[in-house]
């Protein structure tokens, strides 16, 4: 019998406390099992996701390995995996894409039925991380990339093209697909539509150029920061409005874009800001929900208005992403210099100030920030 | 100078007062004047969205001459109208079709904006309708053709076959599109598809019938009525659910379709019930409201599960109708014996007997009941 390759010893990034700050330790992360790849991790965004589970918005049960936004270098590939090789470059999907279930089939990989297995772990319900005393540790969304060493199953990574820099690629796995589809693979933007974006953190400013690839005429971004209106105007939005200077944030839309818009996205999470989103359509328009609300948030709208002016309020979850389709199209954009990543990145951390980039997050200090590992 | 044509007389259900039942009246039509037409009224549905306007759920200024479910024979056409002739056979549109609009030129005719003007008179503002004191009297958007005799604008009329009975037509243009149009032009219901149908009346029955004829494989018909209840299984529900008898309607859907339904759709035209059709769907899933609600009504989700589910909540305005279009197509579906309209109509009633009609119809009598012109 052979030996059984050891593993990886990592730094990682843990949430042992829900509530508390995030930890960085060092932890062992097993070589691949059969269907699995080990990826060295180059770069992990710090998400709103992540800050959610430690604070319990989402609710993981602890502990568990944060991250699922990573990018990386195969390392180690396990029994069967065929498609992937050791020095692939690689991108982290936090849904899991089995190709099997009816959504994949149907094109929808975004809801595959077993993203509901991988909340805290691979696929078969085991994890590949476990702390100095031999305890496992969860993942996030069977990802886990906040880390020096990560092991995936294949349905959750991506190959990229290797001339990418991988501290942009990492972008790509959460932030960017998820504001960038809701526009392309939810919405189906139209050139020359109006558009209006509530939110300009991680995922709005994506929307708001995802609108502009899309050939939006006017695009309306929405922040209390002038900060990341700024940020949103150098991305692509025609208007700039910061409701914490406006009495009526719908009207204000409603007159920049003679009667409202054709689309409007929601990037913050919040029934009372979905209901602006919804307020500020023209008839027959589109708001597409992104942002990620609390479990008990609700969203309340006149019913009669759904019917009277045809409007329709859709959800999108990580931008009714195709991972396999998109991702590489991403970096094609970004590679044509169409596609703008470098301005997103705000800060790069090491891994040992993680628990400064989640502080940062938090106070809404960062378009993206970034943990870089050397 | 040429004397002008004389008025039709015309025996006419006309709403006086907000809350007090119609009143039967004899009132003078003028003849057509610059792009309108008389049509001869043979035929008019009794809709709930009359009975709206008479309890004020629509608000709508009295007095008017109500109907917009109408077929009849063109009589007379004014100066300038080259498609229609006399003698042609016409089923009314409650929304006119200007052609020019941004949202006519989009294909989607039933938010065409020239319909705000025509709420109680035709395009230009003013009426064909006086009563025998002279006093001008409003028509339910742009129709009025619960009369003997109606004059409207060719924006609001559309020719169909003479081979059709006028008596069946006439449901066409408001509860057979509004529910036929919901499945396949609002939501698209696919061949193979779970749906679930809340409300069985008017409208909710040719939601049934649009989802057997788009070969839905799975239909949930959903009342508080066993008649209709019956009725609804006539026309094509898989299976029926009485909602006074389950505790949890939702659950039920649910179960009965392995975990929620593709489309469901809300015909009733209440917040609460809206939250359950949107309950029923599974991920990915699209609730289509079709249901005229209460201005003070609203819908209230959890936000969260648009986002996670990927869902969609979508209002249809008479079935995203393109009258010129779908008309003639219903018309062709009920002459080969696909949809059917027979079934529907439930009670006809001569003019006289319109106070009853309303009657029945608040009292959840009638499928569908048809006031007759001798």
């Amino acid at each position: 019998m052979s030996t059984p390759p050891p593993p990886f010893k990592a730094k990682a990034v843990v949430c042992r406390t829900i509530g508390a700050p995030v930890t960085v330790e060092e932890i062992l992360v097993q070589p691949p099992g059969p269907g699995e790849i080990t990826m060295k991790v180059a770069a992990c965004g710090v998400c709103h996701s992540d800050l959610s589970a430690t604070n319990g918005t989402i609710p993981f049960p602890p502990p568990i390995v944060l991250g699922h936004e990573g990018a990386g270098v195969v390392v180690a590939v396990g029994e069967g995996v065929s498609r992937f090789a050791v020095g692939d470059h690689v991108v982290s999907s936090f849904v899991s894409m089995c190709g099997k279930c009816r959504y994949c089939a149907e094109g929808r990989p975004q809801l595959c039925d077993q993203s509901a297995k991988t909340t805290v772990s691979l696929p078969d319900g085991s994890v590949r991380t476990f702390d100095l005393q031999g305890k496992p540790l969860g993942v996030f969304a069977g990802c886990g990339t906040m880390a020096e060493y990560a092991t995936l199953h294949v349905d959750s990574v991506v190959k990229i093209d290797r001339e990418m820099p991988l501290d942009r690629a990492a972008l790509i796995g959460c932030g960017v697909m998820t504001g960038f589809g809701a526009v392309h693979n939810t919405a189906h933007v139209q050139a020359g539509s109006a558009t209006a974006v509530f939110g300009c953190g991680g995922v709005g400013l994506n929307v708001i150029q995802g609108c502009c690839i899309a050939g939006a005429s006017t695009i309306v971004a929405i922040d209390t920061s002038d900060e990341k209106l700024e940020l949103a105007r150098q991305l692509g939005a025609t208007h700039v409005v910061n409701v914490g200077q406006q009495d009526n944030v719908v009207k204000t839309v409603r007159s920049l874009t003679q009667g409202g818009v054709d689309y409007s996205f929601e990037c913050v999470g919040n029934g009372q800001v979905v209901s602006q989103a919804y307020g500020a359509l023209r008839k027959g328009g589109t708001a597409v929900v992104v942002g990620v609300a609390k479990q008990d948030d609700t969203t309340s709208i006149r019913t009669a208005t759904l019917t009277f002016d045809e409007k329709t309020l859709k959800g999108s979850y990580f931008g009714s992403a195709r991972p396999a389709v998109d991702f590489p199209r991403l970096v094609s954009l970004y590679r044509q210099r169409r596609l703008r990543l470098d301005e997103l990145v705000t800060h790069e951390y090491s891994v040992d100030d993680a628990p400064q980039a989640f502080a940062d997050l938090a106070e809404g200090r960062n378009a993206r920030g970034m943990i870089v590992f050397r």
